[in-house]
């Protein structure tokens, strides 16, 4: 119930273990091509380039930002937490120009602040993440193709925590570039990165007239594999490949609409749960994600003997706080196959056991 | 029976269902520190910076030379097949001058064609494929360090094909660094890439001027997370973890010189088998890996009928021949846990129903 990697279902784990096939293996190929169409269905796209990178959620990142930016370019990163921190690292590695717009980490970005900042000046890349693993926020994604627009820029989001676990629609909100990780709300282990490109996108790397400085997540090369020429590029994590294909599957089984209700429901409750408890929350209401809730630790606590008490009595794993929120917060997930109401009333016991071993005053239980 | 992935022992496959563990579980840290010690014997080294990277072998040929290189770096390649092909390109990437040795695919370097290259000027780098997987070549290392020594370069090698299957001995011949696959001869489904560096290596990292051109494989970053700080870089891929803790568990049960015994053993009489099919191999017996058997297809033969045919009749899947011996040799491999007697059986039975179908002349299964 941290921040992930988030629990996964017994099927995925289960056909992990099947046997390895070549990685041109024709039933293989098929494995890949029904991942792709469900991470469309899910990413809310029709972008062709669309599939898994053989790498972590960070590799998305970088796949994004080698393969779109070249040296010289211009690149406004929104900066409110650790995600956007690193986007801004990794695209200064490709010899971007990087200028961020900032905000109190747990905050979030409306399109005015990122207009404030182009000012009409011309922007390769706008980059913004759409649910901030570091804090629990959530970014809003409504109007930011129109500032995208006016600087003639790409519109890059890290959608690492929100694919699976909230509405992403990267075709509705005009998104031209995307990045996850399967082990949030898609319930995968880790290992694999979902990315998607549309056409628009394609076009800019069409234009390069430098080599991608990585080989390893070149999209040219790499599109070759995945598409019709099937080309050899590395050889794929053919077992990872099939957890995700099982995971994508019982997404689209339970249902996109019912898979986000399940998780506002269960983050709701969370919410109230922990509030009831005399805690409070360290993202405003309206920006709040219901995958990853942020708690304020209350005043004389102490977070590692909160941390490994939870873990060691409620086998419960939770995420400290990062950067400016180090000792201050807890970060609880209810990601994926991990959402379930059971874990919210278990972390919440769990949370109120902590606070009362640390001789702290605790409302009953029935009052949860 | 392909050039990888090789075939999984079962309890390899197994273990990758195990519960994923979070990647600062004290568990999982364990996990690391057993794979990270067995990897150092496997690689024959006492080298503190040994680990897996996050991604598949070419990945950890893409680490080595991000974190080594900077531009202008002077690299020479040795090239006599698809990996010292595709090193060439990745340093070159890094902004590298690259200058190449280069053989007919299937035969190796010596020292004195190094020295031919080096005359005397300095260089950063010299990069050698230890097993060429895309020829079945083996590269002799004895007497490379001094060619090294001469222009002051680190020795880097290849060994996604050798390690596990031969001994690799990094220590012995002085090798600086080394990266690997999982897939070979480790028996491990592909994602993960071990690489080793020496202290000549990381004294040549601690001197660089620019940050390591990618984020995600920066071993400065990542070597804090595998080393005594566990700092947070990205997610490790804990499934894929456990399996390579158990097939690394493997090979050391087994023990290294039985295991090159048993590939040496096996590979041998494999070409012994299908000499006597009457078919005759590319690479000169002195230098061919037993692990990975190049064969030239017979005049007359059709390459991809005749995969298809043992695909389909017998679940056997060989590689084709790649650059300019594409079409005209079979790869076959007998690597880590498909290293085994009934394999080198089926197989030559399978080449020869093959060449029956296609009408050839064969000689009687007694003879084999």
């Amino acid at each position: 119930m941290g921040p992930g990697p988030s629990e996964v279902p017994p099927s995925v784990l289960r056909i992990m273990s099947a046997p390895t096939l070549g990685h041109l293996d024709p039933e293989f190929l098929q494995v890949m091509d029904e991942i792709a169409d469900m991470l469309r269905v899910i990413f809310g796209t029709k972008n062709r380039l669309t599939m898994p990178m053989s790498g972590t959620g960070s590799a998305g990142m970088e796949t994004l930002f080698v393969n779109l930016l070249q040296p010289g370019a211009r690149v406004l990163i929104g900066v409110n937490g650790v995600f956007g921190t690193r986007m801004a690292e990794v695209a200064r590695r490709c010899g971007a120009e990087v200028i961020t717009a900032e905000t109190e980490w747990g905050r979030v970005f409306s399109p005015e602040d990122l207009a404030a900042k182009t000012r009409g000046q011309r922007f390769d890349v706008i980059a913004l993440v759409h649910a901030e693993t570091s804090t629990g926020a959530a970014q809003p994604l409504e109007g930011m193709r129109a500032v995208a627009d006016t600087c003639g820029a790409l519109l890059l989001t890290d959608c690492v925590t929100s694919l699976g676990g909230m509405p992403v629609e990267l075709d509705h909100y005009g998104v031209d570039a995307a990045y996850s990780g399967t082990q949030k709300c898609l319930s995968c282990p880790p290992g694999l990165a979902p990315v998607s490109l549309s056409a628009r996108a394609e076009a800019v790397m069409a234009k390069r007239n430098q080599p991608v400085q990585s080989w390893y997540l070149d999209l040219g090369l790499i599109a070759k594999y995945w598409g019709g020429e099937r080309a050899y590029h590395h050889t794929a994590p053919v077992n990872q490949l099939y957890g995700l294909h099982e995971a994508l599957r019982l997404v689209l089984e339970e249902g996109l609409e019912a898979r986000y209700a399940r998780h506002a429901e269960n983050g709701q409750a969370l919410e109230r749960g922990l509030q009831t408890l005399g805690l409070s929350l360290w993202v405003e209401v309206e920006h709040r994600l219901t995958q990853l809730t942020s708690v304020r630790l209350p005043k004389g606590f102490d977070d590692m003997r909160g941390r490994h008490f939870l873990l060691e009595n409620f086998g419960i794993e939770v995420g400290g706080g990062l950067g400016p929120m180090a000792g201050q917060v807890w970060r609880i997930g209810l990601m994926g196959h991990g959402s379930q109401r059971s874990n919210v009333e278990l972390c919440l016991r769990g949370v109120a056991a902590s606070m009362a071993e640390q001789g702290l005053p605790v409302p009953k239980m029935e009052v949860l």
